[in-house]
């Protein structure tokens, strides 16, 4: 059983400030609807955030690593010892996270979510109910009191973001094996077969693709999840750094911090958390379209449209870090341009 | 006759820079290709400034702004005196480029290319043969020297830029009608019919735009420049603030100086430039794919794909400041990630 708080409802949007927002683009020196997307950005965020200053300026950023017993079954290009290997590398700054953070000024929390890794690392917070998920080709991923730690461990970590009044949060995931397990999970969520949703992850072949998928038809078959509920799911195939994030989102929303979702994983990630508690779906804001193959469906089911498509397939939040800066603008240009009333420059013809 | 500095030959790419940062896109820590885009980018840009460190930092931005004969056959949904009102609030900071300047820590020369301002205005710079294009319905729009004193005033704008040695150069436009010369220049230089290349410019509906293109059809007759050199096409249907950033992009590529495309009318000026000039294509960087109609065919006539495509349609060179941070990015990964020996991270296995 999940905890109780996951099902509570998030805030509604402030009809009123989102109202204002329109009317404030309206007026602002510049054809109306000329800005596109980044006027529709600010004013969705002036009614999720309830203001009439719409923010992104701070920004952090919260990296959830796990292990995934399905390796086992050679899924990844990658050997397992690089999940481990990465969060050191996220915490000493030499990762793409670690560098976008610095040059977004937003701080980088990593938390071992569920990592095989024996002891806690220096620069990371160890906070999990085991080390790495069972392999989901012989056995369920995850016994129930796992996942709900794990969503716990979830909310934990957006309560001590909320200590510095974030405007927005990005999750990001780190694990080896993570798209084999995101793609059973949204095989499970969305009932299509696998073939439809797993990618290359990290870089297999058409040979690995293909063997990927057959292992997770096999394991939906095995678990009896296609069309389950996400909790069933999550428990048969799914992993403890995408149950973390899946009870971050639903937290943040419940306090009405905005998510710029990252790629394919924690896209998964949110069609969970959505599918458990629908009303934190406004919160989602999206970031980029990824490589990835599954990410395209999971978007689509999101109802979210993604604000840049540059063939990114890292993970890491880096998607979202990377699509960070043109929300930043849309706020900026949303408070910062003149009205024509301001600027005294003649509108067009009413 | 434009002026000889016109067609002589832009700098090579470093071939050697180039194969440098590929080699060290393939050692930094992430599955290879991971960054999509953003690692051409960076390996691009390696090229093209002859440098192991890209760098998108010093960006000015340069706007040059015109009037249009051609609005006197009510092409645009906006009256003329926008085109000097805008110039002001260019340089008071209340319109979009303006804030997003701010925000890029981006330098903002806005220049009288050509408006019918009859003084010189505080915080621009006046550098203009004459007050306005004439109506291209019934003459021509510009005399041949007083296209090539355009030119010269985008050379002198590139020279002035230069003296903060610029890694980047934005240029922007302003100009009541000028999304109607940009479709006459690209429908000559294409070949193409206006009704293909003609949009709503700052927002004439469908009959405003079925008039817009025939009015450009029939000066394309009238002066006989469909598939024409690019000199006599600028001369019968153009504009001084294009033909400014036409020369001002030959020159910025001359001096090894990238440049970051805006949107449809920049595009234009640099399809004209590459045509007067090829060796400057290499320089030419996308950055978004407008809302307006003619962009998409004159972006691939440029051989260029949109990093970002948001609905925008403001110009100002809004799109290319709106796109910079990505740049930006792209530039400190390269630099700021660690390698794999440098992280002791385990690549994949060759």
């Amino acid at each position: 059983m999940l905890p109780e708080w996951v099902y509570q409802k998030c805030p509604d949007i402030s009809a009123v400030h989102r109202a204002a927002a329109i009317a404030r683009q309206a007026q602002l020196t510049k054809p109306t609807g000329a800005l596109g997307r980044l006027e529709h950005l600010a004013i969705e965020l002036a009614g999720l955030q309830a203001t009439e200053q719409p923010r992104a300026g701070r920004v952090p950023i919260i990296i959830f690593a796990g292990d995934h017993g399905i390796v086992a079954q050679g899924v990844s290009a990658y050997p397992q010892e690089v999940t481990i290997a990465m969060m050191a590398n996220f915490a000493s700054g030499g990762a793409a996270i670690s560098v976008l953070a610095r040059e977004l000024g937003s701080g980088l929390e990593v938390i071992d979510a569920g990592t095989l890794a024996q002891e806690e690392m220096a620069g990371a917070v160890t906070d999990k109910p085991r080390n790495g998920t069972r392999d989901f080709s012989v056995e369920a991923a995850l016994e129930p009191a796992e996942l709900a730690f794990a969503f716990e461990a979830g909310q934990r970590a957006v309560v001590r973001a909320e200590a510095s009044q974030p405007d927005l949060l990005i999750f990001g995931e780190m694990g080896i094996g993570n798209t084999t397990t995101s793609a059973a999970i949204a095989a499970g969520l969305l009932g299509v077969s696998a073939e439809e949703i797993a990618g290359s992850g990290t870089g297999v072949d058409a040979a690995g693709r293909a063997h990927k998928a057959r292992v997770i038809d096999a394991a939906i078959e095995r678990h009896g999840v296609a069309g389950a509920s996400a909790e069933k799911i999550l428990c048969g195939v799914g992993g403890l750094e995408i149950a973390a994030i899946c009870g971050a989102i639903i937290a943040a929303a419940q306090a009405r911090i905005p998510i710029l979702i990252d790629g394919f994983i924690v896209s998964v990630a949110a069609l969970a958390a959505v599918r458990l508690n629908p009303s934190c779906q406004p919160f989602l804001l999206p970031s980029h379209q990824s490589a990835e193959q599954g990410h395209r469906l999971v978007l689509r089911a999101l109802n979210v449209q993604p604000l840049i498509s540059l063939d990114l397939r890292l993970g890491e939040g880096s998607g979202a870090a990377i699509a960070l800066p043109l929300v930043r603008l849309a706020c900026s240009l949303h408070n910062g341009m003149a009205t024509f009333a301001q600027a005294n420059v003649p509108d067009r013809p009413a």
